[in-house]
């Protein structure tokens, strides 16, 4: 799935440590010439095609608690907003369609980033049209069309069907990488597949 | 639990990521001027009061397949002898009681990398006198008195005070660290709890 010099995000704005990779991945590829494809996916039907009822996290209480203490530690040594999320999991599929219809778009970082801070540095409602549609017309981006764009059926279904084919790929969460046909996962490996994308 | 410029490391020796943590928690303590509080646990016993039937990796074949494979690759980084083993979990009782009972000896270190050598290096079958007792007579220790002491009531009691202490910390996996107070949880934490330790 991955070409030479290149790293593949598959995430989800709903996924805790999705955020601080999200936040700094571009920043770091471009450090080693490495291009970023996004990858959007649905993490609510990888895990209900695991077995799972949803997020791995809401049965595992203990590490669930673990996580977000893990995260806050994370967010400080990484200079990044944090405000727990009041709601766990939280609603993403508006800015998630966004995202599928920008991907190969030059601002579908900035974009990316925007909607992680709204959530994770901020504790904001992240599934609404007038908070995606700030985040838009702040890029540039006129917001009326490219949400409704966003919320018809081919961008439903291209999520879908990359959320289909992240299954395919073997992705179990988020956030995970590819680079040069080589899997990693979580936020922790985003520099050693980084490195392993920039060697290929 | 922690005092000031310590690491506890609470593992098991059936535990991948436990692995390359154990092999190089001493010399990156000692690089910091912090002491190496070790702590076996059983985790079966952390895993079913859980209320999972046993290692979660059980429960999560594609997440255990990505677990093999990224241990591979750390320990190509680290420069570990690695042989996927033939058997998820292996026991391996009689160690971790060893351990239990040498955990403030000076060459428990020793003994617990020896151990988990032949286990993830080696693919040994490791919850075995004879094994476990030429890695003692290696560290010019006793093996017939330390195997017949690790295998009496107290030692045996002692281990599973130990995992009841450790559940009670909120340990759901291994290897776990504390730090001042501070739990960190996994292989990817060691170095973070070591400087959290050194910094305390």
């Amino acid at each position: 799935m991955s070409t030479s010099r290149q790293i593949e995000i598959w995430f989800e704005f709903g996924s805790p440590y999705s955020y601080p990779s999200v936040m700094r991945i571009e920043d770091e590829a471009a450090k080693r010439g490495v291009h970023v494809a996004w990858r959007p996916l649905a993490l609510g039907p990888i895990f209900k095609n695991l077995g799972w009822q949803g997020s791995p996290f809401l049965e595992q209480p203990q590490k669930m608690a673990y996580m977000w203490r893990d995260l806050e530690r994370i967010c400080a040594r990484q200079g990044l907003p944090w405000k727990k999320p009041s709601v766990f999991p939280r609603g993403c599929l508006l800015p998630l369609r966004v995202a599928t219809l920008a991907q190969d778009e030059a601002w579908v970082g900035e974009f990316c980033r925007a909607i992680m801070l709204r959530h994770f540095g901020e504790d904001r409602v992240i599934d609404d049209a007038q908070l995606v549609g700030d985040v838009l017309l702040a890029l540039g981006v006129a917001p009326g069309d490219t949400i409704a764009t966003a919320q018809s059926e081919p961008v439903k279904q291209a999520l879908r069907a990359q959320t289909e084919r992240g299954r395919q790929l073997g992705i179990f969460g988020g956030p995970t990488f590819f680079a040069a046909g080589e899997m990693f996962w979580g936020n922790d490996r985003l520099d050693e597949a980084l490195d392993w994308a920039a060697r290929a």
